[in-house]
């Protein structure tokens, strides 16, 4: 494989394709061969039994059974949240489908705050996503606390150095992305949260850009609380709701500061005085989207099958073949890489910078190869594990080289 | 149509139905004409031309334009929030669909306490729906506020002198559904908004069972800041994404507490530091559910279509039917009406009570009506202006007077 992805030619691709155990998934999604999508870690594509899902939801059970379709949906934010737990390395009952990831990060955030009231500040990177620093810079201003603001380097992302650094027993919370948005960074999630807990902080942390394309280890390393999106890897449809996750020694004494009736323990005897029952239920709010939570299942359910090893093996196969090609073609031209080049401190996508990034990302798009655009100079080439061949990978890097020589 | 009203034959029913001027909407619906569905208050039922929105919208969009789609998608939220805005008297730029209705109310009410911060006071009343009720407690732990509970008739809810009452200028915020959920009285939404102005209060209205049931008339009378779900009447699906209305002149002073990047005046910039526009798109947080939208929008539609008045006009006409029959039929053998009778106290449901209610409202779904039973004595009848014709009306209330003859 080491040769074959030194090499550049088509058939090389092709080569990879045939021996790749999951390729046989890409055929379980809707797919335009005349496009390359290098964006499904910002929406993953459209599984192809997503309709079919969709239209049971909506003729058979909205459609016929009406109010009574509750007597099913009421268990979906968290069977789907159990379903999803194997790929977080979480537990059964240690995670829920609920809101957006801001709503949630907001939530989770709110209750490590309270749990240590008596601490003033919140760890973060000035590289993490703009939804979380939006959320801490609010809270801050609310709770007049401080926020110790890490300045990682921009390609290898926050190293447990740069957190420990910060840390004293002044810090409430430490939260961070497990994989940054931009560069693919992999944060050490093991050692970070460990150097939280030393100095009594809680962790949160946002795995949006890490579920579904890694392991993240929640119970094996001890992590407080969890955030993240299910339409990127998982392939959940536009908007598909967040997920959240709390280790179970936390959820008696963790509270979340919107109190809904969906938290309630005795939902529907509608009585005075909120009361949540101890478990992952008081972290939910309101009444949960069903349409959004049903396709998430059938998103979520193809990467269970998939298995998040063979998952992360296929996400490093694809990611260094693309810095193979990246190296061979683009670098001549005038590009740098702008993600890490150590597979295992790496996610699923690689970012490629260029000082024209925003006009080549419009001619990729106008040429049927879709990335994203990252400011300032980075076009963003995801590689979906279930979903990019490396034939399509091969495809839509040729037609970036090809705009560089033409200029 | 009085004297009709006054006839319990079906023949009778089928008469009002002929002269219906909205009965043609329940074509645009999917019904099961073996089921009297009572329920449409709490999910309303499916339009016919949902499935293939939602078809368009996965296989169309998703499927092939992939994260393209949010270049049409990102406007939905305020799209939708503008065509639902005549249907509350709100105008253009004021609405917003997002969230659900917990997490939507939980910021608003934060909005405004924020905005009333030398102020300790919040009125509500016992009555109000749970999820409401548990929201404003958690807030007022949080903040220390003191919560001033009405306790006002159970059949004809909170009144002008009931919230005048306790009116003074140490109160922040009065909120209150505008139709209560069991009883279905209407609050004077006009003279209690314009009593906490009075005092320097802010108003947030609960407008669930209102939404798409009776004008609401949020501009004309000045209100400030209102929440409301798009499931019931407005016929969107089960957890359909909820709505928020903040008044165009307290747009750019009001904040909520969840600073998300859907908030942020350039989203995609990714910039430092939350700058949210001085507009209704600053009430925006996380990423919106695409297809909770979508089938949220076709529901609107419709009652758009229908217009509200007309509405209003058949919801009256529905309830004073359903009176009627409840005091031929029922109310002989041993039921109370839980709601108030005056037509204009009264929004599109009726509580009739029993004490054998619980057991009852098992036994009609047995039979194939489906009302909801509301503790502790109350089957709630939801007669939906689009979508419930007088023959079913008719016919559901007949299976309950049998189930009453048998005992």
């Amino acid at each position: 494989m080491t040769e074959t992805l030194a090499s550049t030619s088509r058939e090389a691709a092709a080569a990879l394709d045939s021996a790749d155990p999951l390729a046989p998934f890409r055929d379980r999604f809707v797919i335009d061969d005349a496009v390359a999508y290098f964006d499904a870690n910002s929406l993953g594509r459209l599984p192809a039994g997503t309709p079919a899902r969709l239209e049971r939801v909506v003729r058979g059970e909205w459609g016929r059974e009406l109010v009574r379709g509750w007597d099913h949906w009421l268990a979906l934010p968290l069977e789907v949240g159990d379903r999803l737990a194997p790929l977080l390395g979480a537990s059964t009952g240690e995670v829920a489908l609920a809101d957006s990831t801001t709503v949630n990060f907001y939530r989770l955030l709110v209750g490590a705050l309270d749990a240590r009231r008596e601490r003033r500040a919140i760890v973060t990177d000035r590289p993490n996503f703009p939804t979380d620093r939006y959320v801490i810079e609010g809270l801050a201003a609310a709770r007049g606390l401080e926020i110790r603001w890490l300045e990682p380097d921009p390609i290898e992302g926050p190293t447990f150095a740069d957190v420990a650094a910060v840390l004293d027993r002044d810090v409430a919370v430490v939260t961070l992305s497990h994989v940054n948005y931009r560069s693919a960074a992999i944060a050490d999630l093991a050692s970070i949260t460990a150097a939280a807990h030393d100095v009594g902080a809680l962790v949160v942390w946002d795995l949006s850009h890490a579920a579904g394309s890694i392991p993240v280890g929640l119970d094996e390393n001890d992590v407080d609380l969890a955030v993240g999106c299910t339409y990127k890897y998982l392939n959940g449809g536009p908007g598909a709701p967040a997920f959240l996750v709390v280790a179970a020694r936390l959820q008696a004494e963790l509270r979340q500061p919107i109190w809904g009736w969906f938290g309630q323990r005795d939902q529907f005897a509608m009585g005075r005085g909120y009361d949540p029952p101890p478990d992952i239920r008081r972290f939910l709010v309101g009444t949960p989207g069903i349409l959004g939570l049903a396709a998430a299942d059938e998103g979520i359910r193809l990467s269970v099958e998939a298995g998040i090893d063979a998952i992360r093996a296929k996400g490093i196969a694809l990611t260094e073949y693309a810095i193979a090609l990246h190296d061979a073609w683009l670098a001549p031209r005038g590009t740098t890489l702008g993600s890490p080049r150590d597979p295992s401190r790496r996610g699923s996508h690689v970012a490629i910078r260029h000082p024209q990034a925003r006009g080549l990302t419009a001619a990729m798009i106008a040429s049927g190869v879709i990335p994203d655009f990252r400011e300032p100079d980075s076009i963003r080439i995801g590689l979906s594990p279930l979903t990019t061949s490396f034939e399509e990978a091969w495809r839509g890097l040729s037609v970036l080289r090809e705009l560089l020589e033409s200029g």
